[in-house]
Order: structure tokens, then C-alpha cells, then sequence
């Protein structure tokens, strides 16, 4: 994932780069990770259905789902890391285009290679699983739907700018565990927020789930706040916390040691 | 891991490569590995059984085998990754052998090594352990064998391409935390499936264990499933994503230094 | 992180490195982390709660907000490391101070970036979490303060000698991990004593929660042992463990490679 | 952690190299380490039993012990990595120096170092929590003491081949994560075997909660085993899975790249 910003170029020839043998095989790749993140996320909510019907009551339901975001998506990002960049969600990808790290035209083709993604893993659960119905995300009975918006923006912007810092060249070695990190504050905002807004952070997920169930209720709350989330992530770390007018921001640099 | 095609060669010099005495360090370390994650995974459903005889209904018992599987799958992989590869599952290294990256006759020791592991450490447990079977995998009572095949496919594909993506010398110093996201994988597919299919993609534990416990049933499904899944990702992984006619492919190549 | 002692400098040249863009971009660093850190542990506290009103008389529980602690403080630490030295937390801050690693008007505005942090972070979760009491940390009825304090205490100093062990440019390529190294100390210890002193380590996190909540009952608890602890930390590190009279105290350096 | 043998040297100045000061340093760090780590899974055990009296049939109660064990062993291990190697484990340094790495006297004062440190941990657990026993291992009611041997003796050896493997400096990078690795499969043991024999594999960890607690039934077990399963992992990796003098034999070094 690099972090410079593009050149401006002609839009024709931005879409240019969007087609070429390098640029699909990015497409399968995020295509490839985020079917095995929804796999994952959503058959992790029907085991906890399966083991308990009663599941959204109990600390061990709400565990299941939280360990699969880190493992799921750690591992999701991680294979992708070197060709597409590892978003594996489309506010992801929201908050690079702002960023102006991702021409728009790629990241179009980014966000149709999530959905379809997430609605295929969907579908192979609800086709080989028998007897448990596709669950959604929902909020809570007593939250309003601006609130859970506001939950699911703040845990999209700590998640975004995660990917961020992660993918800072500039970190060095660092960089190494980035994969780890992003997976760890996906886990740790599922755990904070997930009785209340559904933790989803993701709209590829949200949309997946929702389409396969045929149940739109609240879509919005899982695209609104997390793209503008995203957006503000991408702004507030390119342009206040790292610029990159100041690479010597970044101590280990300056020093000539990461530390 | 080496992921590097070999030149063709003749079988009787294929087959002498197996023998060496590195060759037999290989196997030796695929045996200890497969040994201490089949031991931890069995011994972990036992453990949960004498906790909660009903353990197939509770999501804490379905977490103990997933994190299981993520600890002990990611320290066996590390342990044996600089000399055998760190297969530690029959359906990898049959990925392996699909995409060339292993010989026939060093595929077939592997596998023999890998049973056997998983037949002893089934054994240590039943001698040592007073009080409980070993237990063997099993399909959810409404799942059919076709689905849970599906369903072991997938995750069996989904674990091959991360063992591909973290073998993958092009991809620098991301390969640190391979082992890991490993492990990472195969513990969300467990949190997402165990229930219905049992959640194992791996032959050679499924089989230990019915050996140990005398019970051959839905035996099929831990290997069909697994072993076509684990040939697609190998496929997948060198002929389109990632082919290696196309070093460049990898973004961190190209540009001198990986993110 | 450097562990380098500053030369000595006149107080209001020290002053003057705390108001350079460099050192606000650290300041925000430091609000950015906390909050992310403090959302999700008082969050998780909350999730546990609505599933489990009983909540602090169950393991499922216990775990929640230990997982969290390592989530989100590895990944928190992670994403300002280069440029703030990813504190997240007044007491690493004065742990940091008391062995010269960072300037006293550097470590004062540390201090304000983090409480402001945490306040907002609690009012986040009190203004957009509906029917949920924002919790703060407790100790068991049966301990006395003093007992609680020894336990914080003991508990900061593992903390806050791992912040140096993972900073310290002389492990070399072993840094990289140590935004875990942090995290997981900090679970670890939170299910050695969550249940019998609240587990906090971190006096910003109890200090958010009391303002937002109104009760700073035990407030002296989570500053007196936890400030205590990581000054002892700061010195045995510096000048018993490892000296930096003495480079060659660590192994991997004196050997030319970092083992 | 260096895993060359060392030249024969005679008795007195081996002895002279064990209290030299960086020797001292060495020591200091294994009883801090052993202190933390002591401190965190005694104290989880206690944890566990505040909020659940039986905590002995539940897996929640399991999985706050093995994760306590994965967290607090790879930090212990982590900030002891370059000076002491990190043992943190009676049943590590006899392995270690059964295969040569280190001298006997110092593998006396390592002992002595560990040992202290478990009993004090366990000691101020005992004194600033009110109204809890310091628990000790126990082994099953139905298991032979010598089933509970063979147990801690099979989880040891793979603890220990582990150590050994995370230590080998001929892995290149791959050594990062070998404080984790370590933790993994200690954790994974744990949840194969605590129900059955306690999953210590620490004689010292056992040794410091049976003399706070006044209680040696079973010690023999966490010592016997142990310390057999420690011997052979250490013969069995230095001299036929990786012998020294095929240096060879770990692939990314012939081939000039770790994998």
C-alpha cells in the first residue's frame, strides 16, 4: 500500500490503469479476501445462533463474533497486502480515494469485487448451512439510529486511520505487523460496541448479509457513519498527524532507526 | 518454503531427493508439528467435554477448540517453517504437490508423516486420559454431507491460499507473521463452521482421531472437501493471482521496498 | 521511542521543544490513541453489562474486557509509536519522565492529551449509548484500598518495564513486536486482578469514567500504586537491567546480530 | 538466546562466568519475568474462582487460564529475549543446558532466580487479595499421577522443542515472533490438558503456589514430567531434527533468504 500521492492525470487515463492485467488481479485479491472475511463473520454469528438461540444475550456470543473480526480480518488483510493493498471493506477504500492514495475508477472496481464478494459468501452459507437463517446486523431495541451512526463512525475512523498508520512506508519494519493491528482494533470495537450498533465498521458486510436475508433495515446506519468515518480518518492523518510534507514527522527516520 | 517451480526431472532422481538425510529431517519435523497441533486440538475437545458434557451447545466450548486451533496450528507451523514448510496438513501439502512446490515422492513421506503424528498424539490422549473417548469430528444433525463438504472446501481453500500468500518469498519481510495468519485463518473458519461441519481442514486429524475412537462415519467429507479446495487455491494463487511470470505483479518488488 | 537520556537543557528550552509542530503532532497522536483505547475498554465494559446485567460474576465477562485491553492497546500503541512513543497512558508517561526519556513540559502536555482523551471518549459512549450507565473501575468489596493499590501497582510496573523493554533500540528487529508485548502484558494482568481491583493500570481510563460517570469513589487507588509502580519500572530498567553504561548488556548487540 | 555449544571449559571458570556482573543481569531479568509470569496465571486462577466458585467445570474458566498463559509468557519471554533468553521456566533452562547452551552453575542460579520469583508472586497475591486461597495444580480425580506425568511431560517437550526453535539464530527473521510462538503453544496446552493434569509445564509456577499455599500433593508430577519431556526436546532438536554441524539443513539460510 503506498501512500504518495498520484499525479493528476486525465480521467481516461486513470481509468486506463483500472484495466490492466495488474489492476484485476488486485480486484480478485480484494475479491478473494473479503469473500473469506464475510465467510467467516457472518458463519460465526449463525455458530453462536446454532450453539445458543438466545445468543445476543451472552458475553460468549459476543466473543465468538469479536475473535473472528481479529482473526478474520488480520488474515484477510494480510494475503492482500502486497497486491491490492489489503482494504477488504469499502469504507477502506472510501477513506484511500479521499486520501487520494486510489484513483476512483479502481476504487469503483474495489468496491463491486467487496460486494459481490460478500454477498457469494452469504449465499454459500445460506445454500450449505441448514436450518439458520442469514442474520444481518441489527442495533439495539432502545438505540436510535443516529446514535448507532455516530458508534459506527467513530469505530470506522479508529479503524481507518489504523490502516493508515499501518501502511506508512515510512514506519519501516514496523509495517510488519500491520496486518495485526488492523485486525486488533476491528476486535476490540466489536467488543465495545457490538450490543449496541452491530460493530460492523464494514458495508460490504453489512450489504451481504442484508441481501441474502432480503432484510434492508438500518442499511444506512452501516454506510453513513462509516464513510464519513473513513473520510475523516484519511484527512486527519495525511494532513495533520503525518503529513507528508514533513517525512521527518515520523522519528525513526530522522534518527535513521525505526524504532 | 520455496515457492519456485521445479525443473523436471525423472522420477527415480525425484524419489532419491526423498531420501536424504535433510529429506528425513523434513518428515521429522512434519511428524513433531502435526503431533503437538493434533494433540492440542483432540486433547482441547476432550477438555471441554469433561467441563461441559453437553459442550456442543455452548458457544465457550466452540471458542476453546477455535483458539486452539489458532495457537497451536500458528507454533507448529513456526517451529517446522524453515525446514519442511510448515505443512502440518495433508490437504497443504497436497496443495503443495498440485502447484509443483513439492515432488510426488516428498509429498507422499509427508503425508505418511503427518498420519502417523496424528494417530499417536489420538493415542497418547486415550492412554493417558482416564474417563473420555476421543472424540471424532461431526456434521450438524440437519447438515447434509454435501454441504458440510462444501463448507470444509471452502475453508480448506481459504487456509491453503494463506499458507501460499505466507510462503511467498516475493512478499520480503511480510513473511514474519506468516505462521500466524496461518493459525489466524484457520481459527475464524472454526469459529464460523464448527458447528455444522466440525470445522477441521485437516485430513490427517480428522483421521487420527477416528482411528483412535474406531469410527469411520462422514469420514469422506474431511477429505473430498479438503483436498479439491486445497487444489483450487494452490491453482488459483500461482496461475492468476500471483503467477510468478510476472515478478512485478507483487507491489513491494517493483518498487524496491515492501510495505 | 528513544531511550537516549536528554542532555541537560535549560527549562525553557525544554519548554520551547513542547510547542514545535512536531510535538503537537505527538500531543495528537496521544488524544488519537487514548481515545480509541479508552472507547473500547469503557465500551466493552458497557457491552458486558447490557448482555449480562450481573456482569462482574462471570469469566465471559472478565474475558470481554480483558481481550479488549489487548486489542486495543496493542493496536493503540501501534499507530502512534513513531511519533508519540505511543504511551497512552499517564502513568508510561511518568514512568518515561522519571528515567529522562521525555522533557517534564512535554510530559505535561502528555498528560492533558491523554485525560482529555479519556473524557471524551466516556461522553462519546454516555451521549450515543442509550439505557447504559458508563461504568467505572471498582474494587471488591472484601479488599482493602491498600491491597487494591499494591495490586495496580505490581500490575503498572510489569506494564510500564515492558513499554521500556519493547522501546529500547538496542533489541533491534525484536521492537517490532512489541506494540503486542504491551498489549498482552496488559490483558494478561487484567485477568490476574480485574475481579479484585478492576484491573486498570492506566489512570486516564479510571479518571474519564469517574468524570463522566460522577463518582471518583477509589479514585486514589488507580493513581497512587500505578504511578508508584512505573517510576520503580523507569529506574530498575535504567540502571540495573539494562544501563546504557553498558550497550554490551544486551546479548543480540555485542554478537552483531539480534537473536 | 544463542544455541552454539559452548568450548569445554573447567568447572571453576564456568562458575567464574556465572557471577560476573551481566551474569547478575541475567538473573535479575529470569526473576522479574518468572515474577509476571507467576503473578498473572495464579492470579487468573484466582480470578476465575471469585467469579465462579466452581470454576473447575466451566470452559470460560479454562480459557481465562490458557489465555492468561499466552499473554503473559510471551511478554515475560519478550523483555527477557536478549538478556536472560528468556527461559522463564525451570523445565527451559534444564532443557538448555542438557544441550549445552548453558553452564551448569548458571542454570543453578537461573533455578534459584525462578523459584524465588514464584514464591513471591504467589505470596503478595496472598496478602493484598482478601478472601481467596492461592490455588495450586491439581490433576483430575479420575487420572493416574502417572497419566498426569506423561501429559505435563508430551506439553513440556513441545514447549521446549518450541524455545529452542524461537532461539535458533539460523532462522534469520523468523525469530521475531518467537516469544509468541512460545506463548501459543503453551496456551494450546493448556486448553488440551488442564481439565486432566493442571497444564502447568513449569515446575516453578507449581512450586511457588504449592509452598504459599502449603500443599505439595502431586508436586512430583509438574517436576518429573516436565523435566524428562524438557531433555529430550533439547537432545532430540540439537542433534537430529537441526544438528549444528549441517547448518544446512535450515533452508533460508543456504539459500541466502529466510522464508
Amino acid at each position: 500500500m503506498r501512500l504518495g500521492k498520484m499525479a493528476p492525470t486525465m480521467l481516461t487515463a486513470r481509468f486506463g490503469q483500472s484495466v490492466t492485467p495488474n489492476a484485476f488481479r488486485s480486484y480478485l485479491a480484494e475479491f478473494l479476501s473479503t469473500f473469506f472475511y464475510v465467510f467467516a463473520v457472518v458463519g460465526s454469528s449463525m455458530s453462536s445462533r446454532k450453539l445458543m438461540p438466545d445468543a445476543t444475550s451472552d458475553p460468549s456470543s459476543l466473543m465468538v463474533v469479536a475473535i473472528t473480526n481479529v482473526l478474520a480480518l488480520s488474515s484477510a488483510v494480510y494475503i492482500a497486502w502486497n497486491i491490492s493493498g489489503g482494504h477488504v471493506n469499502p469504507a477502506v477504500t472510501f477513506g484511500m480515494a479521499v486520501g487520494g492514495h486510489i484513483s476512483v475508477p479502481t476504487a469503483l472496481f474495489y468496491w463491486v469485487s467487496q460486494m459481490l464478494a460478500a454477498v457469494f459468501a452469504s449465499l454459500v452459507l445460506k445454500v450449505s448451512v441448514v436450518g439458520q437463517h442469514v442474520p444481518t446486523y441489527i442495533i439495539a431495541e432502545e438505540m436510535t439510529g443516529f446514535g448507532a451512526s455516530i458508534l459506527e463512525g467513530v469505530m470506522t475512523f479508529a479503524l481507518v486511520y489504523t490502516v493508515y498508520a499501518a501502511g506508512d512506508t515510512r514506519r519501516g519494519t514496523m509495517g510488519v505487523i500491520g496486518p495485526l493491528a488492523i485486525g486488533f482494533i476491528a476486535g476490540a470495537n466489536v467488543l465495545a460496541a457490538g450490543p449496541f450498533s452491530g460493530g460492523s465498521m464494514n458495508p460490504a458486510c453489512a450489504f451481504g448479509s442484508a441481501v441474502t436475508a432480503g432484510s434492508f433495515k438500518n442499511q444506512a446506519v452501516y454506510w453513513v457513519g462509516p464513510l464519513i468515518g473513513a473520510a475523516l480518518a484519511g484527512l486527519l492523518y495525511d494532513n495533520v498527524v503525518f503529513p507528508s510534507q514533513a517525512p521527518d514527522s515520523i522519528r525513526g527516520v530522522t534518527e535513521g532507526t525505526v524504532v
